[in-house]
Parts: C-alpha cells; structure tokens; sequence
C-alpha cells in the first residue's frame, strides 16, 4: 500500500514520555495497516524546546532516523548529538531520549518495531 | 546504538531481485545489531536506469520512504509513482518494485520488519 505524503495527517503528542512541549506526528502508516509488524511508523517534528522524555523499550525496539535539524539524544543513557542522516536504534531493554535545543525544527523518521 | 552518516559502508548489489544495474544499499544498522526485529534497515541508492525487480515478502515485511527523487513503482501489480515524503508499505503475501524512469539518482530508505 501506498500512503502520499500529503495524505498524512498530523497528530500532536504534548509533554511525550514526559518530555517538553508538544510533538508533531505525522503517521507514515497507521497501526493497524502494519499488519502487527510495527506499532508506528511516523515523521515526528520536534520543535526548538521540544522533547521526548527518556523512555525503556521492550519487548518493542525503535529505529530513529534524523532527517532534518539536530537534536540532543541520549542513547541508553549516554549524552549524545544527532544530524541529519544519523540512525540511532534503541534495542529491547534500551532507553533513549531527544531534547531540541537549537532554533530550527529537527524532523526524524521513528519505527517503533514490534 | 548510534551510526553516523558517515560510518555507513556502502555496499554495490547488482542485479537485485533480478532488477537492472546495481542499486548500493547503506546499512543504517548492520543485520546483527537489529536483535532479531528487521532484517534490513538501510538507505537504497537507485541510480537513472536501475530498479529493484519485482518479489514478494513474507512472512517479514518492508517499509520504502522515499527520501530524494523519484520512483516508477509496483505496489502488489498496480504502477504507480513515488515522490519524496511517499511511503510504501509491503505486507505479508504482497509483492512490490521499483525503477527508476527519471535523469536523476533515487534514494529511499528501506526497513525490512523480520
């Protein structure tokens, strides 16, 4: 199936996993058309003071995919930095966080793998 | 985990799916760091003239974003086209492909959900 980029709607996630501000999802797929394979697959926006608090992953597994700006991430953790074209992927019984704190929206891709 | 853009290893797979050219996949994740959750997580590179002939999946499935370019596409028989921000969803017992028809290299990221 095919889904166009102007078909996605937006859905706004204030204060995710505990985090600052609200951020933007747009649905690449919604759920229940990943025939059970992933639990989401979406662009997320996070706006200048925007994150996502630091959160576990298990039995699930989410690969980020950083497609516009820079975002502060932690890894498990560990303090780091992601640009564009980056991946960081957050393994069963992992954790991971993001905090943007530049001026300019930062846009990823995340699948959150079931 | 974290892989920089630039610690990404190109490798040259001619002929994929029994398609034309040689279409080089960036592995994103290298297949053992996925635990068992995807099979294939990289950015796919198809230069004017390549594609990526047409094959079914299952019982894993696979996500295309198209990311730069355009692409004639197969999704399960029906032609269509995909344009950057497109996503392509292939399901169990769905078949799918990719050419590329235009005078300008296409790059989507591809996600194969074991």
């Amino acid at each position: 199936m095919i889904r166009r980029k102007e078909q996605m709607t937006a859905i706004d996630r204030p204060n995710l996993r505990g985090g600052d501000g609200v951020i933007r999802a747009y649905n690449l797929l919604e759920p229940q058309e990943l025939c059970g394979k992933a639990n989401l697959c979406a662009i997320m926006t996070v706006e200048p003071g925007c994150s996502i608090g630091e959160h576990p992953h298990g039995p699930d597994a989410e690969i980020y995919y950083m497609l516009e700006g820079t975002l502060e991430a932690w890894d498990d953790g560990e303090k780091t930095v992601l640009n564009p074209g980056d991946a960081m992927f957050t393994a069963q019984g992992k954790t991971h966080a993001v905090r943007n704190t530049s001026d300019k929206p930062a846009k990823m891709l995340a699948v959150v793998i079931a």
